[in-house]
């Protein structure tokens, strides 16, 4: 017996706004977190679908979020925005402050755009991806709460701090990637935990910097970047120029702010986009074609590129549906008693 | 016996920039080139110092380097430069457009700048450094010669595609960190070789794409990026956007290219700028005292913050000067005649 439902894409976007709003939030606001969640269930599911609501309402028990924060864009420099979100989630804010990110970018050849005072519970990719389809190159950091010690230490210091990355492709659906700059994510990790068993090596330390394949004292202690010191300088790169840099928390002070809640890491983001038509004029055709010749050169020695299982995900969902777990079904329509 | 000998930094310069102007490279270049070797070996040596001046010699014996190409700047957008080396040595373009990205990312908050139609033999943290002693924090990323497979492939394709970043410390030296893509050196997998002795797992494949330990078989088969498919991804990103994105070559065209000659990667390099104090305004200085307490925190568990040990190496041989292995010295000093 499977012990899963299956609901249309849509049906999954208003059954998430709807109970959004029945706990307070703005109808602006649940219909953007809502459609980010429909988007994560439709290209893969799994933690980045309609499973975040749950995380998003422990944000709203804990009165950790604005529920009607209008975002406030501000217009800092010819390639700077600043979308500030009032301490609510993160999709609106994003939604606002993209036209002027692109249209800047076209302008001046380059843009950043630092969102702040939000709650992110979301993946990066929908941003780099949308970012790409106004025919740029987007890039997304953000910080999270912090459980990963850098390479070589004991102590959580470090979010999962993801890096996430979207290129344009004529005619196609934009080449994507959105990883965290941890080895595993920390929902792996606390699966391993309740289940009772080892994780892979490299994925974290005991809380004496021990590395260890137990998950619950990798949890007790802290856990580790993907590919050692690099990845680490990756990830604390990702901690400054989304942390300080856009003025706002680092990993450490979000789970500071959280205080248990188990809600959204609240902090800032940071977004660039670059134009390739500025920045190669009439040539720039001819070079988006040359970067397909990469791609036709991943996919043809039968590596994985990037996205591809993404969007197939996405062309099933769109045809047949996606198939939700009953019991998180169960949890979330509870919400809306 | 000591097989090396000690020189002072600047007579590291002096011989590298009379070598090549011996071998009828302009002096502006020489200049620009033998500073670059000269940092290289003052802070830790090895293969990023004077040694790669075989590498550069190995260019303008084959005819693969302008001598004497003044580069050409062009302001293209308000957050675009563009230097183009007209094929010569990359570092006196660096030099020349270095000025006009900072003061671009001081009006714009954040600029570009691609740097093009040159040969690439230096390690990329001079430029973050030199970008980040301007108060700003800088990326810089090239190709190279494709050595490496993505993640799941068994043909080179990719280049050891370094990503370097720099951040302004108040009153300090920058933050930097500057690492390739690749699991391994090309160069310490030639060690290896040479040397008979097996890698460490995980540096590369065979040709069949099989893992594999043995050096030689991964010089015939291909090298591989670290971190797995993240590490990959990454790669390919800085393939398209130091690639077809600044209108050069990929590492693939940069081995043609090259055809055999064992010279510097030919192509093109994409540099960011962004300026704090344009995003932060009066609270800067106050949101870079905070990178400062990330800083700590990684340094009081013990972990290793990148550059520290450059900057140790540095400080050591601007007191004591440089041991340089002497066999590479009488190699370099024949040059001379």
């Amino acid at each position: 017996m499977d012990d899963r439902e299956r609901l249309t894409i849509d049906e999954v976007r208003d059954l998430a706004a709807r109970v959004l709003v029945r706990h307070g939030l703005a109808p602006a606001h649940a219909e953007a977190c809502a459609d980010v969640m429909a988007i994560g269930e439709r290209d893969g599911g799994g933690s980045h679908g309609i499973f975040r609501l749950l995380m998003c309402m422990n944000s709203i028990r804990a009165g950790k979020v604005a529920l009607d924060a209008e975002p406030v864009v501000e217009d800092v420099a010819p390639g700077l925005v600043r979308v500030d979100a009032g301490g609510a989630f993160a999709p609106l804010a994003f939604r606002r402050g993209l036209p002027v990110l692109a249209r800047k970018a076209r302008e001046a050849g380059v843009a950043a755009m630092a969102v702040t005072n939000c709650c992110h519970f979301a993946a990066l990719f929908p941003e780099v991806e949308a970012i790409a389809r106004e025919g740029l190159v987007g890039f997304a950091f953000t910080p999270s709460h912090a459980w990963v010690a850098p390479a070589g230490g004991s102590r959580p210091l470090l979010g999962t701090n993801p890096v996430a990355f979207g290129w344009p492709r004529p005619g196609g659906d934009p080449f994507v990637f959105d990883f965290a700059t941890s080895a595993a994510a920390r929902g792996e990790i606390e699966l391993h935990r309740r289940e009772g068993t080892p994780t892979p090596p490299g994925w974290g330390v005991d809380a004496a910097g021990s590395p260890t394949t137990d998950a619950a004292a990798i949890m007790a202690g802290a856990m580790l970047p993907f590919g050692g010191h690099k990845g680490s300088a990756l990830s604390l790169m990702v901690e400054l120029i989304a942390g300080p840099l856009v003025g706002d928390m680092t990993s450490v002070e979000s789970l500071a702010f959280d205080a248990g809640a188990k809600g959204a890491p609240r902090g800032g983001e940071l977004l660039l986009a670059i134009d390739p038509a500025r920045l190669l004029g009439d040539a720039a055709p001819a070079h988006l074609a040359r970067a397909e010749a990469v791609f036709d050169a991943v996919v043809s020695q039968g590596a994985r590129l990037p996205s591809l299982r993404r969007y197939a995900a996405r062309r099933r969902a769109e045809r047949e549906g996606v198939l939700v777990p009953r019991k998180l079904l169960d949890e979330v329509r509870a919400m809306l008693d």
